[in-house]
């Protein structure tokens, strides 16, 4: 605790991954006042069926 | 925000996720009083052997 | 199955709610081919200091 | 209702998922007084470049 | 990570909140071969206006 | 999307939580490549009577 679950777009390189880890966790260590042990991240990639916003699937919006 | 998000067994068509997000959309403006654009639908998309009800495996209820 | 978690702003009455478990149920069941019993909604409601965009809590961006 | 989510890295075997299914049923169904019916479990298998704890993937731990 | 995120009704008491993340530790540990300190619970515990089944929420299923 | 779900203790001032959804927006829009406003954050405080890890509620690891 705290616990992060991110829900993102699949398609994003490990090294993203691995920067935006670190980045988030320094962001939450720091304004929540926690040790970076105490964060913990959870990716889930989805595909682009899998997500809609205004009733329109991301697939669908990017026709 | 609204936030939705849909943990279903896999196995539907685009086109059946297609529909559904256009209707749960069209259901929560309806209801909720928001604009579509802030409705975000994510799906979640499991197999027969990680969802289990009564402490058995979808896996094992179709046999 | 499917389990639908939504999260939404605090302040909707229980007859808004009560809608719209209704027409949301409705939406999947004709869409994702599967009975209204299978069908879970879990409302989280949450405060404006508890949601984010684009960096901003909702708090401060009503002012 | 009680509705599990348990996000865990992948690589258990399905008797393993089975087992734990099982156990955790009982658990709830033990301590919380309720039906096994009523305790639904959804398993989300994640990889080891989806996982930080510390600012670090667990892809990374493990070198 | 195992991470559980348990949703429940309201009105259990802190003992069965205790003897309950005590035995589901125990259920996961001794099937997934992991450690106890590896596994976090998260209660969101809820009120019978913030879940549905079959479209009713749980709310007006009580009368 | 991304989408961002964060469990943590409740206790937190509005100032932190201020700081932190802007640090976490900034960490994600610079190593995952996306826009600000796609960035969604929601947090759910819990209690320490709704957290454990090693079996043992949080209220409890504190005594």
């Amino acid at each position: 605790m705290p616990n992060v679950i991110i829900d993102c777009l699949e398609g994003r390189t490990v090294e993203q991954k691995r920067q935006m880890v670190k980045r988030v966790t320094e962001a939450i260590v720091q304004t929540l006042d926690c040790s970076p042990e105490a964060v913990q991240i959870i990716i889930h990639e989805i595909r682009d069926d899998q997500l809609a916003r205004g009733g329109v699937l991301r697939l669908d919006q990017k026709k």
